[in-house]
């Protein structure tokens, strides 16, 4: 068995995933629970924590324990404050929370980033820092496609700035409670997707192609099953659209993501003639966080 | 007293506006009611009509009665086939559908409106053709703000096309079921407003921008009294920006809209050194449906 050498632990809203990992950076044991921070009472952060992992620190009391994510958050277990862009791993190791986990161990929380866009607007982020350093990428752009999609622009190994997308948010809640809602009919039908894709194209913004999905339905050009994926294929196409006009010389596109979602972003790319490397969120988020462990 | 010359009615899907119009387009008598055509069960059309215009049909048995809205839509008394763009105010009479409303008399129903853009994508309305029909104007267009923004282009007294813009609808869930919900405090300050429209005018897009409220606040840049604002002024500033771009060469418009609504869409479109000409709703509909009366 190789030599254990880093806990890791990916704290999100409503997830809790540790990860115990050797010295090459691969995973020894993993666990994962609901204990997202929002699941967590007041003060209840350390016993977590123990309950999770006790096994992993009783059995090598010296090993480093690094966190990310939601718990490093005003609502987690301590803020740790933003790290403004730009910022290197060594910004960010440097930049890590201490945190009493109990019986004298101190374990890391790494910082999420804030950042500016040349009109001043601020932006900021949690969590994919640490995914985003997993890439390795030295130039180019790391998508993170979810709730909150993050593209963030990396350069000669900084990670200069990145921008916030509200898609999978607008997504849930525009098909959840507009007159979309009504339209949609299930299953799901993917050729929607593609037509959602070209109206991310076409003028008139969000707001209007969102309605063609309604016209198209009531006069016979569209399905109420092709419903969903429309949307989805003209949240993704505005977005890529709108980042690509942000950060116009980007060449290089790693995308964290997986299975359906990582298949939709592909296809939006590939229809803007962009490529990109894939990389599973999980593989990212240990690779990052083995590179920001202790050194020697 | 003037002598009654057409009984118009503004039906839609959740009010029931009726006017009693004199020779000269002027209004003797109104009725208001909540009898929208949601809350009217099968076959309960006629009754809901005797009920609130009985007494001004009983005291001229020949009087033309005029209805626009919803009431010719699937969900309506019967539906009445869209029109399709472009489109005069002489067609939109010749297509009017005639409806039995008991005792031998005939109303008509005003058809709506369908369009295509130049990529094919269609569009449709309800009961604005007859308001736009209202403003008078012979080249130019007609903003009506709502639920489902509208933008009718007319050339030379021709209804060419138009756009739907989902903005009022996108405020009202974006504020109830994202993010934004929680962030928002009342009573709204008027000062996120022109936040918003500028945030309409840099990149990134609708998605983006709604992100940046909640970085903002955030971060001390905003209050929380200022997100509602916000969020309406970043929604009106992409509507006009995106509708502006659809119709560049459009010089002449008129606002159909009161209050607030007005005040907002007047403060966005001169932030963009446009000027508009400002009409009732009401206004606009009885000079429209009075246009289309049977004459002579």
């Amino acid at each position: 068995m190789t030599k254990p050498a880093l806990v890791g632990i990916d704290w999100g809203t409503t997830r809790f995933r540790a990860y115990l990992i050797d010295e090459t950076g691969a995973v020894i044991e993993r666990i994962s629970s609901d204990d997202g921070i929002m699941a967590v009472k007041p003060g209840g952060f350390p016993a977590v924590l123990a309950i999770r992992c006790g096994m992993w620190l009783a059995r090598d009391p010296n090993i480093p324990v690094l966190m990310a994510g939601m718990v490093g958050s005003r609502n987690g277990w301590v803020e740790a404050p933003y790290r403004a862009c730009p910022a290197s791993s060594s910004d960010l190791s440097q930049a890590m929370m201490p945190i009493d986990i109990g019986n004298g161990r101190i374990a890391h929380i790494v910082p999420g980033l804030s950042t500016r866009d040349e009109t001043g607007a601020p932006d900021v982020l949690r969590g994919e820092e640490t995914l985003a350093l997993g890439t390795g990428l030295h130039d180019g752009v790391v998508i993170l496609p979810g709730t909150h999609s993050k593209w963030i622009r990396i350069e000669k190994g900084l990670m200069k700035g990145f921008s916030t997308f509200m898609t999978g948010e607008f997504y849930a809640t525009l098909l959840g409670h507009t007159i979309l809602s009504a339209l949609r009919k299930e299953p799901d039908h993917p050729s929607g997707f593609e037509k959602g894709l070209r109206a991310a194209e076409r003028g008139g913004g969000l707001t209007h192609q969102a309605f063609s999905a309604r016209t198209s339905v009531l006069l016979g050009d569209m399905t109420g099953e092709e419903v969903a994926p429309f949307l989805s294929g003209l949240l993704i196409g505005s977005e890529i659209l709108n980042a690509v006009a942000l950060y116009p010389q980007s060449k290089a596109i790693t995308l964290i993501a997986e299975g359906v979602i990582a298949e939709n972003y592909k296809k939006a790319l590939h229809a803007k003639n962009l490529d990109c490397t894939v990389m599973s969120p999980e593989t990212a988020f240990i690779k990052g966080l083995y590179h920001l462990r202790p050194k020697g």
